[in-house]
């Protein structure tokens, strides 16, 4: 018997980790390997029941599986991984309470850390755009979504109010149509408990760039897809993309604007930059692995796996990165894994799919199994029938099935669980003509100008007159913060504008403790005051000298 | 009939604003008056039931109860009170997405606000003490602790571990006792998934100033409550209070320090600041209402109920501020404001309580009913009887029954629902012989001395050396930040110390955008390096000049 086991680490907690680390706990006995998985979260997300969170069919806590639970002999890490060494075998981590990275060494590693969102030249879409990939994502849209509406109900400018009840998905694959029809489904729904919006209409808007939806499906499919959609009110933008957006509008490439207050984006994605920086062959920017997916120089040693591998069939096809590919991938990887460690037979890997769901919301959806093509009621029903037959473990089949049972009979949940309000130094992006902040608004932040110019106008006695123009590198908004005070000039922008913000907290706290800091904007203030007194344009005065 | 109606707001969601609201909407009809709740969260927290988020035996969401479903026909505006000018008749709201404030004038008015947790006078428990009030509380609280356990089962360092294993909650009465029951309940169950903390000891600790727990209940049974809590483990150190705390421990009057990376409290409270800042007839710093809960002074136009009055019964008692009183003082309240706006009889306050419930978790409880003591088991299965009939609405009961039917079968949950990790601009408090951070550890953070003093030590060639004296104004840990490397020195606290952390992603941001603020750091940066090679002590840079 071997005394000292195998160190075998697997990155990543999605599909192809939990479910490498499920394989390999039932093909080693644990002297011959110990196995350890790194994941930021300690629940693995099953992807295809996520949009159900907005509406809350699915409890918050029922569309994940804890790590633990799923892999009982596997040691679960619950930090991010900052590098890999493929050279020294050596994989670095994030620290944890105190200030320290960890270093694990193995001998066989999987990385199977998927993708991440990536908004590169997309100005605005970083700040505005919700991402949609984890349980946190879909617990954030649904707060959202609740906040918009109780702003809506209160709101009494019908034209914010119709921003207010506007909603974009950027991408019109699975997961945008998956998460609008949910959406769709829960406004229609709750709004009947808001006084004032019973009889408001709302908006909602795919935007995707080929020519139909689901370019996963076949056409016929896709054309029944549109139709249901449609015919539930939900708008479609074909052959259009995402732009840029700011804080009040989404911006399309085709230079239509929506104006909305909730914009989610599943697309474009990328490699982790954890994985970017690996130096080993890539292809289409994924890992390039062999049939047995191993990582090409590493063979025997590095496996990679999931979406973040390029993978060809023995018969040369591409794998799609779907989670059926990904469950199997897992099983390939685990047996050679196996193999490598007391010998025995290597697999290649082979699958063809055994077929396609997208699920449309309120009981209907679109299947393809086996060549068969399925609509409407019944695709849905096997939809949820299949799905909930791979939900491994008796513990979430009963909890979801319970779930289900009781959104047929009860509405939807409304109460919002938000835990904290982000107000934190933070980025935004406006576009030209944008007004930044309205003279007699509240003071709430400070601005430090990074790119682009505005304007401050003043409107006395009914005239608008121009303080200054503002450039990069210079600040506003300091006097109503500083004299408490209401907003004494309007802020347009000129152009495309990337700000700081600094919200009043946080200045406050600075101001204090950095004295260096506060005289900046003490300074700025007093010469802008001195010079708004005389009526005269206010001198801007430059940060960066 | 009345073509124009009434005005009536309403301050505060919980038990008392809520069944106000319920009671006028069957009292008045709509063309009588319109009534406005105003409430920071879209929902209502059932409170006896809120320590079971803790273990998830109830749902996230199942504990509370939307208020736009429990008050359909009044307007919920989710926004905070900022104001309350009671001769104008005038609220004042927080703004929404636009910012501007709301004022909303009244014919009636109900103040409900409760209490608020204040920690005045209490060194580091805003910073590291966690309150327990809101559904959020209970989240934050769920997600710290399977935060510290996965922490703990990658922790290698004994007395580290046994720090995350320690969980202190300050103050013995009803929430104290439950949260505490709840929280040691989800740790025995759950600590069995955790590889190695298997056979890990924990240790659960509640503080109270008093010489018994439960002081709401007679002494028999507060005793047999502390008998079942000490057989399953839970520590309780009487006639000892928390006196402050870090971030490594709990320290008490007596005293005695608790390390500890958990610590609840469930005391003290006190008035929110609008209604403290209210020029009005106050006893025991609450709103004083005669016996038909008028505010003093304001009579037939303001009403206080709830945790923020001070009330005395027509007997002359004084009333409690529990959930039970706090329903039928919405009763007398909605009757009498019925009766100011349309006329009758108005009604006195007048209720004996029908009996005290107290839950242990795991299947145990004490109750004292009409004054009957009851405890364990049947304590129990009465407590969940009555709160679950109690609890308002078909939905709830059956989803809540449906969650204990669940939790019955299956283990509890143990996925980590957090949204986003805070990681501001914010405040923390040292001990005398802290470490703030040690040489060698990952530069994450700067520092500003707001109050105290700290020493700088370098160990060289296994010699500590005493670098600098640090005290108010001034800075440390920029060098690590600015050159991205270890921190070069430890930084410990010699008496009680108070910082600002500007973390590192804030500082970079500032640095950038405000180059006066980064100048402040490079230079003190350059003349510590300056000194740190000369092997010469650093002489420490004063800000405020």
């Amino acid at each position: 018997m071997r005394s000292n086991p195998k160190q075998i680490i697997i990155l990543g907690g999605g599909f192809a980790g939990v479910y490498a680390a499920r394989y390999l706990e039932k093909l080693l006995r644990s002297n011959e390997a110990s196995i350890t998985l790194i994941n930021r979260e300690n629940y693995w997300v099953y992807q295809p029941m996520l949009p159900e969170v907005i509406s809350g069919s699915i409890g918050l806590t029922n569309v994940v599986s804890p790590i633990r639970r799923l892999c009982p002999r596997t040691n679960l890490i619950m930090r991010e991984v900052e590098d890999i060494d493929l050279d020294n075998q050596i994989v670095t981590i994030s620290p944890g309470f105190r200030p320290r990275q960890l270093q694990l060494t193995y001998d066989q590693l999987v990385i199977a850390l998927g993708n991440i969102t990536n908004f590169h030249g997309m100005p605005g879409l970083m700040e505005n755009a919700m991402p949609f990939r984890t349980l946190a994502d879909a617990m954030a849209l649904r707060n959202h979504l609740i906040h918009v509406l109780e702003e809506a109900d209160v709101e009494e400018e019908p034209e914010l109010r119709r921003q207010l009840l506007t909603f974009v998905v950027g991408g019109g694959g699975f997961s945008g149509v998956e998460v609008m029809a949910e959406l769709n489904d829960f406004v229609c729904s709750v709004k009947r408990n808001y006084l004032c919006l019973r009889n408001e209409p709302h908006r909602c808007v795919i935007v995707q760039a080929a020519n139909r939806i689901l370019p996963e499906m076949s056409e016929p499919l896709a054309m029944s897809a549109q139709r249901i959609l449609r015919k539930r009110g939900v708008e479609i933008i074909l052959n259009d993309r995402l732009k840029a957006a700011t804080s009040e509008r989404a911006i399309l490439q085709s230079g239509t604007e929506i104006p909305c207050k909730t914009l989610v984006s599943t697309v474009p994605s990328a490699l982790p930059p954890v994985i970017q920086k690996l130096n080993c062959p890539k292809e289409h920017g994924k890992l390039l692995v062999n049939t047995g997916l191993e990582l090409k120089d590493y063979e025997g040693k590095v496996w990679a796996l999931g979406d973040c591998a390029s993978i060809q069939t023995v018969a040369g096809t591409m794998v799609p990165p779907t989670a059926q590919h990904a469950i199997r991938e897992a099983a390939t990887a685990a047996i050679n894994i196996a193999a490598a460690i007391r010998g025995g037979r290597r697999m290649e890997f082979e699958f063809e799919s055994l077929g396609t769901f997208g699920s449309l919301g309120h009981g209907s959806a679109v299947a393809q199994i086996l060549g068969v093509k399925v609509s409407g009621l019944l695709a849905w029903l096997l939809w949820r029938c299949i799905y909930l037959m791979k939900m491994p473990g008796l513990n979430r089949k009963v909890r979801i099935a319970a779930d289900w049972l009781l959104h047929l009979l009860f509405p939807p949940e409304l109460a919002q669980t938000k835990v904290a309000f982000e107000s934190g130094i933070r980025n935004q992006h406006f576009e030209p003509g944008d007004i930044i902040f309205r003279q007699g608004d509240l003071g709430d932040s400070v601005y430090v100008i990074e790119e682009g110019e505005c304007e401050a106008l003043r409107v006395q006695k009914g005239q608008p007159e121009l303080l200054a123009t503002l450039g990069r590198g210079e600040y506003f908004g300091e006097m109503a913060l500083l004299s408490d005070r209401t907003r004494n000039a309007t802020i347009r922008a000129c152009n495309a504008m990337n700000v700081l913000i600094i919200p009043k907290g946080d200045f406050n706290k600075l101001r204090q403790s950095v004295p260096a800091f506060g005289n900046v904007f003490a300074e700025l203030a007093n010469e802008r005051a001195v010079a708004g007194s005389t009526h005269s344009s206010v001198e801007p005065h430059p940060s960066n000298n």
